[in-house]
């Protein structure tokens, strides 16, 4: 043991000697460190500069609960209660609207109903006298807590109420055990429910008036910008993939290819802001019961188009690749159904986002549902050579057919868009230039 | 306003009289939501028989700490402050070790760090007089809750230590706010740090002790039966593809055929998982610092081979499918292809289940392999007549050519599967039962 311990002090002598080498390394290490961290921190900020406004919304709403201790009149009358509105804050106060008056509301009921029926409970374990009444207290908690703790794992219930029974729980066990400790239950309660109150309505009235972020508005956006991700993808891809290698350089650094990746994984994304725009008031164009299912279907088959553009993005980089003549000769078309898909696509996302019916969007559609019909007569036609080798066909049939699913998908999807437009009356602007022919003088309501 | 009273009072009338039947048909309706509900909690038990462990080990660490009040000498020492047990165990104690684990370290350390700045920034405050006390306070609680919640944004960070950070804001701002009225700030931050500290172990202990919930072996688990899901689809699609539609009833209700589906948006929950798993001590046969991004890594590429096989699946149930003589041409040797790798892939999953090296699935991997050879041959050959109509060989070139892709996937997957084998060093299991030629006596450790 003394050995040991008289190794470790010379090799310590050792590095001291040296002038600490490592240490030096080390302090070089955390100061790359810290830089890259606050250039990170300032992209982030680039990037969405709502998230600074955020940040700066919540020390207002900090400091401004703290008043409660500050200010004397206000200290009187809650005292250390004043304590509940900061947590209130802390907990509550989320980025967009839609989560903070979820939060809060679910905060404010299930104090309301826990702190009533602990009261209750308290009454019930008074009658059982001083020895009996923290054996009644005490089952009292475990049940609760664990029923409370089982309902949790609904997945109907998580998705909106979880923080509600999380202080449920938490409510109705301080409480129901400070009651043993304090006969002055209804006070607490009474304080309690006050504060949090206080505590909620400051961070709701903060994220509505100051700068508000609605979650409805970033669902909105980010289906729309989903679709306008894809559309790129396919107007590109047909060009990248019918030219030559030898034209230019490696296809692989093509950034306008690859943004559709982040809509294979937007589920998780979607359903969140689905969840938190159900709280939200009418703001904008968007009404309360606005129809956010609809936004998580076209989510939906907007992801379902994007699993087979993924499939199609793999045989453009694929090594095996039909010869130059097979591919010319399916070239238009392919190029043609991948374009207006594309273009369908981009006019669909436009139409969300100016909330204008995708008049446009079908005509892309039909363009690329007549391609298709090209491409089969191309193919009955026997275009092809008897010398065609077969092996050099299936690469391309491939990504012909893969288009074909994606014409399908496309479609799928311009549905849908066009339930949304019936459903939130799109306006209806005719999509091409032609004065010659208005049927009415001034944009029409749509009719469902 | 009279005439609507009365004329509602009217309604209200004719409704008692005709015995309230929407209250009838009301109640109802509650009693069915409650009865569908109640079996959906039954069922939620039977699914994972370990939500009920868990939701009464919650109940049982919340009664543990609640003595905290009921016993005299206990609540003599911490008075209200025991408070802050209850809280730390309501919102710390989760459904896995590792969450729970990283719950509570995040709130120890938040607790101890804020709760130190807060010391610091009371005795500053101090310096500046009654008057400017509270707005020195006000200055450092705004500036402290600005910064950490702009840092919460940064996606590293959110994923680890998001909690503490709120915590951090909320310690931080309780006590220099506290300090403006209660002088001994320095025995309230030491009570708070205790009893956070008790809450967290009573968590902690009886997270690891009583039935534990490994985020890492389900982790694990998750990755295995997600290669499975897909093995599953890939041995039964061939005979399904082929079959034709008369020989029996309609394809779309095949459940076995349907179960990749979840596999599509797994990406969350092994997101979740692993950073659950990366706070968990050595427990079985994972060690503290267990590959899990080698874990992540296998799970992304399975989830590009889901994509592959979401391709396949639309092809299956297609209305235009090629002609019975053209698929019977290719039907072998994609039969073959799809049921070998799917047979991979339940060997790799049952690799990892076991913790044994996947030699089976090398030997299907190569027979996969040898299959696509095959189908070049066949499509090389020639074997197709003049007559042949192109457009009736895309959806079986498409479909072939999907196979390969997977048949690439499949091997991908083999290959970070193998990188973990020799991470953690699998068990070598000769894969067939060959007695004749056993190369060493005892089954070896793999070499990496």
């Amino acid at each position: 043991m003394d050995l040991e311990c008289a190794s470790q002090e010379t090799v310590k002598q050792g590095l001291l000697a040296r002038g600490w080498p490592p240490i030096k390394g080390f302090s070089k290490h955390v100061k790359t460190k810290v830089l890259e961290f606050f250039s990170l921190l300032i992209k982030l900020g680039q990037d969405d500069p709502r998230r600074v406004v955020h940040s700066l919304k919540a020390g207002l709403a900090l400091t401004l609960v703290s008043l409660f201790y500050y200010y004397q009149p206000l200290y009187k009358s809650f005292g250390v209660s004043a304590m509940w509105a900061v947590i209130t804050v802390v907990v509550v106060f989320e980025f967009s609207v839609g989560a903070t008056l979820g939060k809060g509301v679910n905060r404010g009921l299930a104090t309301l109903l826990a702190g009533g029926l602990a009261v209750a409970a308290h009454q019930l374990a008074n009658l059982s006298g001083r020895i009996g009444e923290p054996i009644v207290l005490g089952i009292f908690v475990f049940l609760q807590a664990a029923v409370s703790t089982f309902v949790r794992f609904c997945p109907q219930i998580k998705a909106r109420y979880d923080y509600g029974l999380l202080i449920f729980i938490l409510t109705f066990s301080l409480i129901s055990i400070s009651g043993f400790r304090d006969d002055e239950v209804l006070e607490l309660v009474h304080k309690r429910l006050l504060t949090v109150l206080i505590g909620g309505s400051t961070c709701v009235i903060i994220s509505v008036l100051v700068f508000p972020v609605w979650a409805g508005q970033d669902l909105h956006n980010l289906i729309a910008s989903n679709m306008e991700k894809l559309g790129i993808f396919l107007e590109g891809f047909g060009d990248e993939y019918f030219k030559m290698p030898e034209d230019g350089e490696s296809k692989e650094d093509r950034p306008f290819l690859q943004g559709y990746k982040s809509v294979l994984d937007s589920k998780t994304n979607e359903d969140a802001l689905a969840n938190f725009a159900r709280w939200e008031p009418r703001h904008g164009r968007f009404q309360f019961r606005h129809p956010w299912k609809q936004y998580l279907k076209i989510g939906a088959l907007t992801r379902k188009c994007a699993y087979r553009i993924e499939s199609l993005n793999g045989h453009l980089y694929a090594d095996i690749q039909a010869k130059r003549e097979i591919r010319s000769k399916i070239q238009e078309t392919c190029t043609t159904m991948s374009m207006e898909s594309g273009k369908a696509l981009k006019e669909l996302s436009m139409a969300i986002k100016t909330m204008v019916k995708p008049l446009a969007a079908d005509i892309h559609i039909e363009n690329s549902k007549s391609s298709v019909k090209n491409l089969d007569t191309l193919l009955k036609s026997g275009l092809w050579d008897d010398e065609t080798d077969l092996l050099e066909v299936v690469p391309v049939a491939t990504v012909a057919s893969l288009l074909i699913d994606v014409v399908t998908c496309t479609a799928e999807i311009a549905e849908s868009v066009n339930e949304l437009a019936t459903m939130l009356k799109f306006e209806v602007v005719e999509p091409t230039v032609s004065p010659e022919k208005p049927e009415t003088g001034q944009p029409k309501i749509g009719i469902s």
